[in-house]
């Protein structure tokens, strides 16, 4: 009797563990990602002084070698850099006006797109004719199209919630568009701006020819640039446009993920990867976009080897490079894992800013999900609240065959586009608490998705 | 039986529409926030010509004639000024440097203390003692402090995660240590911002002596002169500061509450007041403390008039005057309420910033709470999901005794610090969407709360 007693008396005493140890483990890993100043350190030398680290750049180059360095830093039991096949383009000189008999003549905020073709030195100078969508393309036909210069002006829906919904209901204009306008024999194409915002801040982001096209330049417009010129061409439609674009793409070339690990105590052998990107387009810092989720997964090494948190599973912190262009770091990193037949348990992916932390997206269904928005408990303390259905990345989602759950780590979204893809994301954008918060709940997240095997 | 069918047609037609009813109103309020530029447009205007509108100052009568003017255009039923009485405090010249044989000579970042006294234009030059709370000011006592400029350095702890929570464990070093240092003889207080950035901003808000002391010049310097000076007394204790603050308190003087409402359909004699304050430290534009609480009450006006939503009860949007120095605003707003026997239902204060809207807190307990807390499922679509016990403001809590339900619209905290009562809160600070939500959030809740009588 005295033996089954001290069972159960062990038992309660090992329960009440278990139940009492992850939060006190989660409140050391949110006390010491917000009185470090680490990973905001880090974010300012990536802003700083790799600013446009664009997958083929020299910046980049750098970017790899700090990351790198920060790796070791944080305490990683080892870090490693894997060849990424990148493609090299090149921003050349960009110009645009508008020219009109009866508005005058104005200078336009424009950017050219990235991957896009560029004009010669001369530039293009043609009329304009404005439309929403592929349809009004189509309706239009060759006839309207054919010799002008297409500008894509649909905005990003207001009343759409979630910022990143509101995005993917208009990208298709910079993504699709300039193939789509040159189907119908446009010259070149101009985008409005993939932002909510209504500023002078032209924003870049990649345009995918399809290959049965002839490739036509293509660039953004600032949003305010974009209102003026739709209102030009309604009182005047026969108005010109002067866009010079001298960008270029060279052949691929070789860069880097940089790779950072903390050994697993019972299960070494089966990965989590965590990530963000490490390039950034040429005319951004990269604080927003992705700098914060690089330095969030490195914060995530070094709070692990601080606290002493030894996870039982592998976990890697991985900056992926070119996420922008061509998505081949991502790519890299799976055919790896496979080639090698690494066992990828799960894999979760920063690439949504580092705004204050509003909790995590899975994609999983059934009891799978309902297991991990259980975890939402374990966060409410840090009014982190958000544990919902769909997640993944571009990064990460090529892991997704080798069976690696999918998360995505979800900051407050309102934002984001203000700076997105533009000169705008700059170090000064990102405050140091919403930043630490981040660090904190994906660290917490990761320790709960290892510990509790979910 | 076909009458019976009949009513309990209509009985499920009327259940069905009080059930769908209230989230198409959401909704709707919500298309009609994120799609105008109204209340953004107030808040710039406020910002950007209404500057450093403290009572008693002409940016703060500037202020109220554009508060009533933009209540009218949003369409209340009635609008009007109600007298305040106020304090009339105006800060002169500010300079303040440190001199140490062993470190040089430095400026200091520093601001008065609003109602602070001044020194006189020589200013004061004196040795400095650093302390971090009353107790250490008590036991180094009169001999170690008398003839000294006490230097309070007690930062925000960074580990507590609501950022008001944070203030709330620093600010008595700003409100009651003045007094507490004259007690023992200091000759000047000079205290360490209130703000968990580290930056060259000092941030100014109110001191109140007791009345028992001798009133001694009060300022803040900024966290990183903080830092600063305290390093150097760490090397040379008997360094020097020079302080100069010509600040002087003006006998008291009238303003105005701005008031604008919309009549109830049912219940116009019972009052819901949703507001918040007018007035904003001299040194700043006021955007997140508080312009956007003023222009978010307007913005409910204006919503409710647009869509043609009539509450039972009169709204009230209230513009407090005052709130910042001896909160005779609210005071006033309440007294005249208590003399004219006026039935108030609820208040809402919007006072912590107009960041992303994380959800209420309410003074209240039991079923009642829990009902509210209910309210949150209307919000889970806008991914508003904090309605917790724990509600009120230092301008709607006179009301309480009147009855009023007491409820805080909680934004996100992390970054209000950054701004607050400091040269840095500035129109350029908010995003419109952040806003625009916090306006829907604010509309919304006063909406069920009235239709449900909760």
């Amino acid at each position: 009797m005295r033996k089954i007693i001290a069972v159960l008396f062990l038992f309660q005493v090992s329960y009440v563990l278990i139940a009492q140890e992850p939060a006190k483990i989660l409140s050391s890993v949110f006390d010491e990602a917000l009185t470090d100043r680490t990973a905001y350190n880090n974010l300012e030398y990536l802003c700083k002084h790799t600013k446009g680290r664009i997958a083929g750049s020299a910046a980049a180059e750098k970017a790899i070698e700090y990351a790198r360095q920060a790796l070791i830093n944080a305490g990683a039991d080892t870090v490693w850099l894997q060849k990424v096949p990148v493609p090299h383009w090149v921003r050349g000189i960009e110009k645009c006006s508008v020219t009109s008999s009866l508005n005058g003549e104005k200078d336009l905020a424009i950017t050219a797109l990235g991957l896009s073709v560029g004009t010669d030195e001369h530039g293009i100078t043609s009329k304009v004719i404005e439309v929403h969508n592929f349809e009004e393309l189509k309706t239009l036909g060759l006839k309207s199209i054919h010799g002008k210069i297409v500008f894509f002006n649909r905005p990003l829906d207001n009343k759409i919630l979630n910022s990143f919904s509101a995005y993917g209901g208009a990208v298709n204009q910079r993504t699709v568009g300039p193939s789509e306008a040159s189907r119908y024999g446009a010259l070149a194409v101009i985008v409005r701006s993939m932002t909510q915002s209504l500023d002078n801040f032209p924003h870049t982001g990649v345009t995918r020819y399809a290959d049965s096209v002839n490739k036509i330049p293509a660039v953004a417009v600032s949003t305010l640039d974009a209102e003026l010129l739709s209102q030009w061409l309604k009182t005047d439609p026969s108005l010109t446009v002067h866009l010079v674009s001298t960008c270029r793409n060279y052949p691929d070339t070789l860069s880097y993920n940089v790779i950072g690990e903390v050994y697993g105590s019972l299960k070494p052998h089966e990965y989590i990867t965590v990530g963000g990107h490490l390039d950034a387009w040429d005319i951004a810092e990269g604080a927003v976009d992705d700098g914060g989720g690089c330095v969030q997964a490195i914060e995530m090494v070094r709070i692990y080897k601080k606290l002493g948190i030894k996870p039982k599973r592998t976990i890697r912190a991985v900056m992926f490079m070119n996420e922008e262009m061509t998505g081949t770091g991502g790519k890299t990193y799976a055919e790896e894992a496979k080639r090698k037949d690494e066992i990828h348990y799960a894999a979760l992916e920063s690439d949504r800013g580092v705004m204050s932390p509003r909790g995590f997206g899975f994609d999983a269904d059934g009891p799978k999900l309902e297991k991990l928005q259980a975890l939402a408990s374990w966060f409410s303390p840090y009014n982190i609240r958000d544990f919902d259905k769909g997640g993944g990345g571009s990064d990460i989602s090529p892991l997704k065959a080798l069976g690696a759950l999918q998360i995505s780590y979800m900051p407050d979204s309102q934002r984001y586009f203000w700076y997105h893809h533009s000169a705008n994301d700059t170090f000064e954008q990102v405050n140091i608490r919403e930043l630490q918060m981040g660090s904190a709940a994906i660290a917490s997240l990761i320790y709960l998705v290892d510990l509790l095997d979910l």
